[in-house]
């Protein structure tokens, strides 16, 4: 392992995240938020002393292996949250370091649960750098640095790889910080696509952005406590569905788009799938739900902002799924485990991860059918190599244990059944809302602190897919380089 | 595939059924429960037509392909629970049909679940026969046939293989009749000592017996309302816990006791896994109940049997886990999931595939640190093939796939979330009780009739785990065939 480089890229990326909260700090400024703007400045600072320790002067061998990618990216990420959340506990906003620590573990990795109980007591200032964080979480905060600084391009695609969500993760351009760039360009332009439609529906500027912000991430943080139902306009709902559904597609599609490839896009699998179980599931929850809303149309918009809400794992609600029929109920907590696409700002295990399960269980049924025929794993055409298949398996495995270590350690609490098994969910899938205590108008804040730790490393596991902290956990890990 | 051979030995099969229908008969008559015996009579007599149509004269070319071997006990395992319900419903002891073949395929399938709302109307005969499903489905239903009646040995292996337990079937002598033999010599032989050591308590022979059969067959049928709970015996308590758990143990174990090979027995890391959960269970599970119970013996006198039955899949109780804390119902309800080990009568996924799923966890950690090392999955330090490990990941993935299918299916009865989900998950697992609606003193009876028949097949696709019913349920195999 390279602890240089490692110090170095840490030490750069915090310097990066001090500059990155003067943006909070303008804000608060503008609002006349003094108190906040300090609680900035002070985290500013502290992060810049770390900044000009470590990460000015690059190392001789400047190389970063595999492994480290890995290390680098968990580390990245639990500093980022472990600093992030000092501005809401300096200003007093959230008395609780622990609180501050989830509610800002659930921005970067765009959960969107929240332990507040009353989101409108907070200020614009702290409110648009919880937000903020969905949005840098969204793509990546290592993408985010490797935009704005500088490493050379053999050792960013190790933390591309690591930090890209899904099985494989491609290259669009044959250069990472390119690939980096274009993808960061995309989704600046499709999340300031979004603010022009919200403001086109008469939301105020800095809402827009808020909502903007945690719908490209994938988020779910609002600036009202009733969430999207604060508006209760049908053009509001449509346009963020519209864009739930739209960070929920592989950003690969976007470029192949640009690139006028639409066949490929049309001939998607992944996409197909995901498209096709949102229409699946509306349909199905919209008749199930047509009993309380009545009318057909109600019952479609409410189905269809809850069902992409939760399959693009954003966690928005304009309605309260909880008082919704058992099926509806069951419907989304599955969606919540499927997520989204690969290389989206969504988390969940990803439909590809499933459609390859899939196929490989069908390939069980044919081999067994055919036990002389050669039988492989197929996605898009394109063979699904063995190593590949090896990692979705451990991945899929290792999602159940760590599911069902979280659920024991919840369940000390002694909440409700639905409770504790929706609430690791929601925060394993970085979704937001459960069911029962942890619906849509609920909150955290009624568990433990040991509780809101394992939700928080719950966050990160999920987002960071498991593996990087797998093995930062690993005692042969600690015992080989320590 | 070998048509004229698969309805021999389909043929064949029922004929034994209608030989075993002569005990609870007996038994019937013993008891003067006239109707009853009609009913197993009249069943007993179609079963003989059937024979008689298909069974009596072998077909020239007698041999039976491994895929012919999934199809035959998928349709053993249907016709002898359709056949087997019967006695049930012409006797009305059981007035609905569907009830009727719920309770068979609870029996067979060895779940132990009922819609049984007062299990002490029955009578004697009915019960008999329902203890004896669990007795007959635990050691297999094909396996069973084997040792009754002669199929030459090549053909006989395929069978064992679908039927028997885990991810890879041994044969424990050259010849698989004899494995048969030698295992069913086993089983009884337990059985019996189960029966002496019950009488020794002062269990009258009726209760012994059929406590026995349950407790061999890891069903968890009895005939009081309140389960072992009835006798509110340490002793008896003592004795059930202790044979559970011989009963969940590979019974390849005995062979390897029975020929002085302690120390494989010993080293085997399945067992210790075994062995481990129940411990662990316990300990945390007496902890969590002592405030309930007191006094600490009673505390871990419950603990332990309520441990034993559920890792087991027995499903008996001698207490309401219901109302237990959240923490030992997700310890139970986990222990559910995993089951007893391999090769055993109990059910579930299995320790050993857990076993083989954390380790390619690990494989996949490890890895990561060291890219260029060459990493196997060794258990009891033999090389796990690739094709076992393939077999396991793809079980692992159907499993999750048909229970999501199945908690949607029952969702639609608009039961709790703790019902849904553990009803599938207890039906799917073969253990018997749920938690909720379907906790240890509750039962099936009010869920609808869709309900029930998924809850049928969820037995049956999890006692013969998985594979032979997707088989029979893909299109291209009925494309391939009719």
């Amino acid at each position: 392992m390279n602890y240089k480089m490692t110090a170095y890229v840490l030490g750069k990326m915090l310097g990066v995240e001090a500059l990155v909260l003067c943006i909070p700090a303008a804000v608060s400024l503008i609002y006349g938020e003094t108190s906040d703007m300090a609680a900035f400045g002070i985290t500013s600072a502290v992060l810049c002393v770390f900044f000009l320790l470590f990460g000015r002067k690059k190392p001789e061998n400047g190389r970063i292996y595999g492994k480290d990618g890995l290390v680098i990216v968990a580390a990245a990420w639990i500093l980022w949250s472990v600093f992030g959340a000092l501005p809401f506990y300096l200003s007093r906003e959230i008395p609780s370091y622990v609180d501050a620590l989830f509610e800002t573990v659930s921005g970067f990795t765009t959960t969107g649960s929240t332990i507040l109980t009353d989101i409108e007591a907070l200020s614009y200032g702290m409110n648009f750098w919880r937000c903020l964080t969905h949005w840098i979480g969204g793509m990546g905060v290592l993408v985010f640095v490797m935009v704005v600084t500088s490493l050379d391009d053999k050792s960013s695609m190790h933390l591309m790889r690591a930090e890209v969500p899904g099985p494989e993760a491609d290259k669009l351009v044959p250069k990472a910080r390119e690939t980096a760039k274009l993808l960061y360009a995309m989704y600046l332009a499709l999340t300031v696509a979004e603010i022009i439609f919200l403001l086109a529906g008469g939301m105020n500027l800095y809402d827009s952005i808020i909502h903007s912000f945690s719908t490209a991430g994938t988020g779910g943080f609002a600036n009202h406590n009733s969430s999207v139902a604060y508006y209760d306009s049908a053009y509001i709902d449509g346009v963020i569905t519209v864009f739930m559904i739209l960070f929920g597609i592989n950003f690969n599609m976007y470029f192949l788009l640009l690139i006028k490839d639409v066949k490929s896009v049309w001939k998607n699998e992944e996409v197909r799938a995901y498209l096709g179980i949102i229409v699946a599931a509306t349909l199905v929850i919209t008749c199930n739900v047509l009993s309380i809303y009545k009318e057909p149309l109600k019952a479609f918009r409410y189905s269809i902002f809850q069902v992409a809400s939760i399959i693009t794992t954003t966690g928005f609600a304009t309605a309260d799924f909880n008082l919704w029929p058992e099926l509806s109920k069951c419907i989304l907590l599955l969606i919540m485990v499927i997520g989204a696409c690969a290389g989206s700002t969504g988390g969940g295990v990803k439909v590809s991860r499933f459609l390859i399960l899939w196929k490989s269980i069908l390939k069980q049924v044919k081999g067994m059918l055919h036990p002389k025929s050669v039988n492989v794993v197929k996605v898009n055409g394109k063979k699904i190599s063995n190593e590949t298949l090896q990692g979705v398996y451990a991945y899929f495995s290792a999602y159940v244990f760590v599911f069902g270590i979280s659920v024991l350690l919840v369940a000390l609490d002694n909440f409700d059944f639905a409770t504790t098994i929706s609430g690791v969910l929601t925060t394993l899938s970085n979704v937001g809302p459960g069911i029962s205590r942890v619906g849509p108008i609920e909150n955290f804040q009624s568990f433990s602190v040991l509780s809101k730790i394992v939700f928080s490393m719950d966050m990160l596991i999920g987002r960071l897919e498991i593996f990087p902290f797998l093995m930062i956990c690993s005692p042969s890990f600690w015992r080989k380089h320590f």
